[in-house]
């Protein structure tokens, strides 16, 4: 037997496969509501398959699947009791996209298939209302022309205008039947005129041009973008739903309608939505006639109402989630058209969930399934209020880097940020590309713009990492620092102007528009714990102060994965000594210049463990090419080497040595402590030191600090400067009155050290990837750098998604995975975390949930989302590892 | 029964082990000579193994060896009939390391060990010659004092040199008995000043001390600078052979020396060598006497001297191989020390190899096995005349980037250096770094010299390519281009002065230096003959010209492996056409300057195909970032503006917008041509064209393009570039009268692609693994950067060899292995080669044929080296795979 590519509705059996993957999600509803007897108007759903299979075969439909399609419509005209094309009894249906995931609007539907002018003459007999049949057959042609041979709306909608200036309609209803028939006939002459072919006449051949013209729609530009921007595959194709037609468009007693069965909005247990009376769906999204609210429908028909709201319990309960759905009345008669688990705010997730629950609908893990992870991120941040928002018209829009809105003064340099901010004026930093010299402007501004740099650019990362929101890459940004004002298509901006900025959008406005803070409710902690209770994986923290150790432990982190400690090195009080030990020209200049920041480190940690308490605190040492710490403006070069006192030459001569032509594979990492061993002694000092200090504080914590070697590419690399580590450290605390146990772990950031992980492991006391340098080495490319050319990647389909948002699964993945393997051949219960941006990521959390890694470790304002991802992950994918 | 840790010279069995490995290669020819009856003064072997057990046990002899060592002290007592410490008949012995790996002067000695002041006495007696014993004692304690308790030289010499004032001599050999006997007490005297204890006179406790000491000289600076540079590991450690003296200073019928069973500098088949009469071993290399040529011993003794000749052509034969070896005459017998594999030149090796083959004495493989890989280099290079370099003192010294010898004038630009060589005057091209843009005056340069960048910079890579003589990473050089000239190490040379380099010593000179072209004998022909009727894996070269295509077939280069297309792009004519693309604004201004490109690029293909005729030739695709192709200098901008007919702020704004943090992660490769697709087309175009145009010259050849994509990481990615080019040349091939074949292929240079090579491969009709890159990116370290911290790896033993000149056969050679399993699981007879500078180097020529790659691509100047390579390694690991 040949495949079965065309499902009547209702046919689909339990051992078909999957139901959702075969049939779409409307052609899923529209089978399961059949079975469960509800009043569906009859059709059939042609697979996902065949829509690959045309894709296949050259975008052509083979004759099995058009047999196939044949033998579903004599079905279905014996079950309707009418004909295609019987003027005495026509059978009409609609034909709608559908694919597994829900994509609003982005595919194509033909809506009154199968009229022709006999077909249509018949109609008005049958039904005695040649306004309705004509209404139907000037519908049919226009969306025909549009969608199936692509002839555009616009001929067509300019008939119709004229027509109704011509007779005085306001409306669309106030056109007469022989208004519309008027319209019908300009219709097939402007067909015939743009298309050089009289509209077809056969209801199978516009059937079959329909079809294809849906599986077409699958590709065109904007649900490639949909899909893109949702994360949804470009080859899982869609279904096509071939359904009788019922007419909301029959008279003053037939409409139709969308409905939500809770409040998508907040979550509120009542039924939300819009409907419109004698109309066709296509109205009630057109935007002609003002659609109105559900409640009225209890006026006009309470008959139908009840029987709506029903229906909409009875669905919530079979797919134990809210509804989103849409339903047609003809004469009276309700009909369901799809439904849907209805899109949703967090909040009203959030809601939807305990209630459903508290209802005893669904136990925890389903409850912890209906919240999206990706969508608290929403919750944490302050947003622009919903109606200001609307008002107002973005003068740009580039990529939203970091959540939240902000609205503040433009400045254009770090330190302005910071006495603008002084003097009690909040800004919006905005910069070509922001460096960790700016740090401490990033602080104290509200917003960041920059014109440069993607998603995990550093003012990205660093944004996302203090929850600041952040617009990214902005490249029509062009800014001038020196006379300080910048233009963005046509606005110039100057110093002081205020602007707002969506962190969630990217759109960038001129002037202020009020924020609110999200209200997080009781719901959230609830569904907080159940996922809490549910996860195997482990979710720390990447935090590098003690402000932000709070907010992480605030946010439910268990630890923290990764402390940056050059973060510290940055800060205006420091950046002196550190730049006194680059200079320096013997090591011992280098000790004395160390030994003026150890303290500094030292209280640092001691501020970190005094919030962390007894949890986890991974450190990093120092990682960056120490060329960062350096000025690179003449001005700043004369100033910074008088303070150093030495000659702005020497200075100068000191940059030009340091300068690297790849930085990012430079003397960074582990590669400064094996040139400079003495740094690796200072951090260790101050770790210890720290730690015993604050054991002595608190007598009954045991803090255990876990050291972590960046960059390590080779077992003998981490073998020296561990031996540094441990020699420093084991001094200190023989020499101590605490019994301190510390760990010395190390990061796999270098393809290499993924390679040779069992060898690593020999020395190595945890493993913590390091997936953004991990990325950028695997695929080659450095990400300050890829912006520039990634998109005419994803034009042309080659990556689906930024590889530094979402981990590479196949790829970097892979080394992941071998790097676990390995490393736990070596050491079976070896630690092994993530510590790059993707831990923050629900996709990357579900991945490294299945290759078994104990934790993940993301900016503290992702610890939520990942907390929720995590139990998602348990849930789908179960696994022991604790 | 414990581990046997010592061996008694002829104990060894063959079932014990590999007898190098244990014995180091001294003892081993000890042993050998041994059972082969010759006169070896008795003694034995403490093994490499017991070396290595003191390592591990903290460096400590531990008793169970202790006992070994007195077990066989006991046993040459008794052979000899003489004892330690036994004044009536004392047993002396000598005390010498001896590594698997010759290792000449690098570890420790001690002679005339067992001696104290009875000893002494005794000795005079028994031998009736106080002068000797007492020079004898002397030689020892001052050896003893020097190696064993690291008291330096100095203090001992001081008091030599003072007693020969003193009693008017001039030689040692002028002192006299009691000359040596206050020698002796002054400097048992010193001993204990230095030391705060007596000198040691049990000689058991001589002989722990000695063994010790030897064991500790394998980690010596020098030992471990020697094993670095001679590619030895560091875990091998060392034998120490305990011999009984035979005293070549028992007057003048008694002598020391060394000598050659040929000559090692030409190969001629006669003893070579010398030796001092009355003296021992250190006395000939200590150079206080002239030593005499060996052919004055014929004179001297006769006897002697056949049976020396005798006893080396008995060692060849067993050895079949050229010795080299020591000799000790003892009162007229002669004594036979050492012997091992002499050392020779590259035109010696030939020599021997071809004239041992004549003599039958070896078949083809094993004379192939005689000659060196990367001897060949020194052939195929000119370099200084030996008598004048002798006169000459170097000003400076750097890496020894690429071999060869140039004396000329010193410039500091490449345009001067063209203008300069076009004026007929010879140059040395001195830059801090070269760039691309300095092509042309490399190309025309006798020598470059740079002040920055390792063994694998762009100055190195592309000296190397075209066989140009250069000295790079010049640290101590400092460059004044504005003043045109340059310091170094106190020396001030300005434009137009001569210099001198020696690009296989790394040494720089002032003035001029005479060059010898090295010649090529027959022999080499014979050699390389043998080697390619061995070898399996296949040899390419790596030409961007016709010139470096002819020079590639001159040294037997079976085809081209990488034409870097780019290169042509640089020259003068072209690169205002490169330019102009790269400011283009629309597809159409780019595709209108490709078009000038076009019939260039195809004029330099046919080149290359006219010389190579139907050897293959694989064409890789535009590479670089484009920034890299505009100019950076401030005037330069201005010129070029100009010419471009653009502003200067426009051209500003192309190079801002193109400026990369890490231009060897950016929009580079295929990357360009994802993005600019007609980039692609204009090279197929120029490609298919240039065959065609060739085949319909030459109709009997069958030429096929190889094209290969560089810098794939993905799959979709090739498939996008692939279509392109399949499209571009079918249309092409389809139009034309010949029935062109091509093939398309892929770099994998990516850890990506290595990653997901059975993906790759679905694409791609061969693969050639870009090593340079792709050991960047596996160790995260970029070439042009790592030289600043590199040398700290080595010091600190963390990594033994430069990466970029030997493949890392464990991390990156595991993604390379990984990347031929997988490629070849989908396409089985998958084509695999190499293109990366590591192609000529023979230990990484050893690993590819191991992981059965189908060939490796160098530079034509490494041609041969690699052929031989590649025969060395079908001979130690035979593969089927041709």
């Amino acid at each position: 037997m040949s495949k079965k590519y065309v499902y009547f509705f209702g046919e689909f059996a339990p051992n078909d496969g999957s139901i959702r993957d075969l049939l779409g999600g409307k052609g899923a509803g529209l089978t399961e509501m059949t079975k469960a007897g509800m009043p569906v108007p009859q059709g059939f759903t042609i697979t996902t398959e065949a829509c690959n299979k045309y894709y296949d075969d050259n975008k052509k439909i083979t004759p099995n699947i058009i047999e196939q399609i044949y033998q579903n419509v004599d079905k279905l005209e014996k079950i309707s009791n009418k004909r295609f094309g019987d003027a005495k009894n026509p059978l009409l249906v609609s034909v709608r996209s559908g694919a597994k995931f829900s994509m609003p609007g982005m595919m194509d539907t033909v809506l009154n298939l199968g009229i022709n002018d006999e077909v249509c003459e018949g109609l008005a007999k049958l039904t005695s209302n040649e306004r309705f049949a004509y209404d139907s057959y000037r519908r049919f042609i226009q969306m025909y022309a549009d969608v199936v041979e692509s002839l555009g709306k616009d001929s067509f909608e300019k008939i119709l205008e004229e027509q109704k200036i011509k007779k005085g309609a306001k409306n669309d209803t106030e056109l007469t039947a022989s208004d519309l028939k008027e319209i019908v006939e300009l219709y097939k002459k402007k067909y015939f005129e743009l298309k050089g072919e009289s509209f077809p006449v056969d209801p199978k051949e516009q059937l079959l041009a329909a079809v294809t013209a849906v599986f077409r729609s699958w590709n065109n530009p904007r649900a490639i973008y949909y899909r893109k921007m949702n994360d949804i595959s470009h080859d899982i194709g869609t279904a096509v739903n071939v359904q009788m037609m019922v007419f909301g468009n029959m008279g003053n007693d037939s409409g139709t309608g969308v409905a939500f069965s809770r409040n998508p909005a907040n979550g509120e247990d009542h039924i939300y939505g819009e409907f419109l009376m004698n109309a066709q769906g296509e109205d009630v999204v057109a935007g002609i006639r003002t659609p109105l609210d559900i409640e009225e429908l209890k006026k006009i028909n309470p008959k139908v109402y009840d029987e709506f709201c029903k229906t909409a319990k009875i669905l919530e309960r079979f797919y134990k989630n809210m509804q989103d759905m849409e339903f047609t009345i003809e004469k009276g008669k309700l009909y369901m058209l799809q439904t849907r688990n209805g899109k949703r705010t967090a909040q009203a997730a959030l809601k939807v969930a305990c209630d459903l629950y508290d209802e005893g609908l669904i136990n925890e893990k389903e409850a912890v399934l209906l919240v999206e992870p990706s969508q608290l991120d929403s919750l944490l941040h302050p947003t622009f209020d919903t109606k200001a928002l609307k008002a107002a018209k973005p003068i740009g829009n580039a990529l939203p880097a970091s959540p939240g809105a902000a609205s503040g003064h433009v400045v254009f340099t770090a330190e302005d940020a910071v006495i603008w901010s002084k003097d009690k004026k909040p800004v919006i930093l905005v910069r070509v590309e922001t460096s960790p010299e700016d740090i401490e402007g990033m602080y104290y501004a509200k917003g960041i713009l920059t014109a440069r740099g993607g998603m995990t650019s550093h003012a990205a990362v660093v944004a996302r990492g203090i929850g600041t929101c952040c617009v990214a890459g902005c490249t029509a940004l062009t800014i001038n620092e020196k006379e300080k004002f910048f233009m963005l298509n046509g606005s110039k901006v100057k110093e002081g102007d205020i602007i707002s900025l969506d962190g969630s959008t990217g759109n960038i406005y001129v002037g202020q528009i009020p924020t609110v803070n999200a209200t997080i409710s009781g719901n959230f902690g609830r569904v907080m714990a159940w996922a809490d209770e549910i996860r195997s994986l482990k979710v720390r923290a990447n935090a590098d102060t003690p402000k932000d150790a709070k907010t992480a432990v605030g946010f439910g982190a268990q630890g923290i994965g990764l402390t940056r400690t050059e973060h510290m090195f940055f800060e205006e009080t420091r950046i002196e000594a550190v730049r006194e030990m680059i200079v320096s020209k013997t090591k011992e200049q280098r000790v004395k210049a160390l030994e003026k920041i150890l303290p500094m480190q030292r209280a640092d940690f001691e501020g970190i463990y005094e919030e962390m308490k007894e949890l986890p605190v991974t450190i990093r040492y120092l990682d960056p090419p120490l060329h960062e710490f350096l000025p690179t403006e003449e001005k700043d070069i004369k100033e910074i080497a008088k303070i150093l006192n030495i000659t702005t030459e020497e200075l100068k001569d000191v940059i030009v040595k340091l300068h690297e032509f790849n930085p990012m594979m430079g003397h960074r990492g582990c590669r400064l402590a094996v040139s400079f061993p003495e740094i690796a002694e200072m951090q260790t000092r101050a770790v210890i030191e720290a730690a015993i200090n604050v054991s002595r504080r608190h007598k009954d914590w045991k803090i255990t600090p876990e050291i972590m070697i960046p960059l390590v590419g080779e077992l003998k690399e981490l073998k020296f400067v561990k031996d540094i580590v441990v020699k420093t450290a084991d001094e200190i605390i023989s020499k101590s009155d605490i019994k301190l146990e510390y760990s010395v772990g190390t990061m796999i950031e270098i393809p290499r050290a993924a390679l040779l992980a069992d060898d690593i492991a020999k020395e190595a006391e945890f493993f913590s990837f390091g997936t953004n340098d991990l990325t950028q080495m695997t695929f080659g490319f450095s990400r300050d750098d890829a912006g520039k050319f990634l998109d005419s990647y994803y034009d042309n389909k080659i990556y689906q998604n930024d590889p530094f948002a979402k981990i590479d699964q196949v790829g970097v993945g892979k080394l992941v995975e071998m790097a676990t393997i390995l490393g736990r051949k070596t050491k079976p219960n070896l630690k092994v975390g993530v510590c790059g941006e993707h831990g923050g990521d629900p996709s990357s959390v579900e991945f490294f949930h299945k290759v078994g890694l104990t934790y993940v470790s993301c900016s503290p304002y992702r610890v939520p989302v990942a907390r929720l991802a995590a139990a998602h992950a348990q849930i789908k994918y179960p696994r022991k590892i604790k």
